[in-house]
């Protein structure tokens, strides 16, 4: 039997499907509070907005600290479906997010596991706890498919 | 005699002035084009739009972006008044930013010179040219001036 994944993530990857339709890298992300209430979710955007920025963790992040009126997504989570990369990872440690759940690794532009694994560094001020794997054969479907269809 | 700084720095630290006189840690950015001609400015604004990824770098890309309408800011320079942080570094890695000029180093976020080093990661697969130093003397005492203040 297939283990059920949490619900923020499974909101994460219906933002990832829906980004994926709209002809962007599939990749959702949702902000959750201390109680577990859905702050904000989004998927990438990049294309669709014409903004290098406008990946889906930071647009989740975005949304959730104008939702919750505060720079600071105190004790917040986050879920998302591919490893944050460094623009993202930053971003997380400067919202103060607590946690974060993500699912595939990304070997080519991750910044938790791989390059620049941000919150080891020194630079990085605040560290939020980190769990991998959640979901990552799904994630990894998603985006192989994507991909093969594009080529 | 002082050597005058390019234009663009010092339309960069005009908007790092604004930026401290808003309360915001002083840090201003700006993007021109390959003609020199400026596409978009911005100074933080972290505190005022209560986003945590409303730096300088990211506001000025965003902008750009808006204004050119592409996620690409191909041939497009970036002037800022602090190295950028691992989140802005990035951004200027995905925007396909041609060359960096900032003026004062920052040991405690920096991710160019310190740190995670982004551009010389293997996950970065745009690496801009970079020229730190550019009125570096005119930065420190803008930040030192506006920490002084604060205390």
């Amino acid at each position: 039997m297939k283990q059920k994944l949490p619900e923020p993530m499974q909101r994460a990857f219906a933002e990832a499907a829906a980004a994926a339709a709209r002809g962007e890298v599939p990749v959702g992300a949702v902000v959750v509070n201390a109680k577990g209430e859905v702050m904000a979710s989004a998927g990438n955007r990049t294309l669709q907005d014409r903004d290098p920025t406008a990946h889906a963790e930071l647009l989740a992040i975005r949304a959730a600290a104008k939702a919750m009126g505060s720079e600071r997504l105190i004790e917040c989570d986050l879920y998302v479906t591919l490893e944050p990369c460094a623009m993202c990872a930053a971003a997380i440690s400067f919202a103060r997010i607590r946690r974060v759940y993500f699912a595939a690794a990304d070997e080519k532009m991750g910044a938790v596991e791989h390059g620049p694994r941000f919150f080891s560094q020194p630079t990085c001020h605040h560290r939020p706890e980190v769990y991998g794997g959640i979901g990552e054969g799904k994630a990894k479907e998603l985006l192989t498919s994507f991909f093969k269809n594009r080529r």
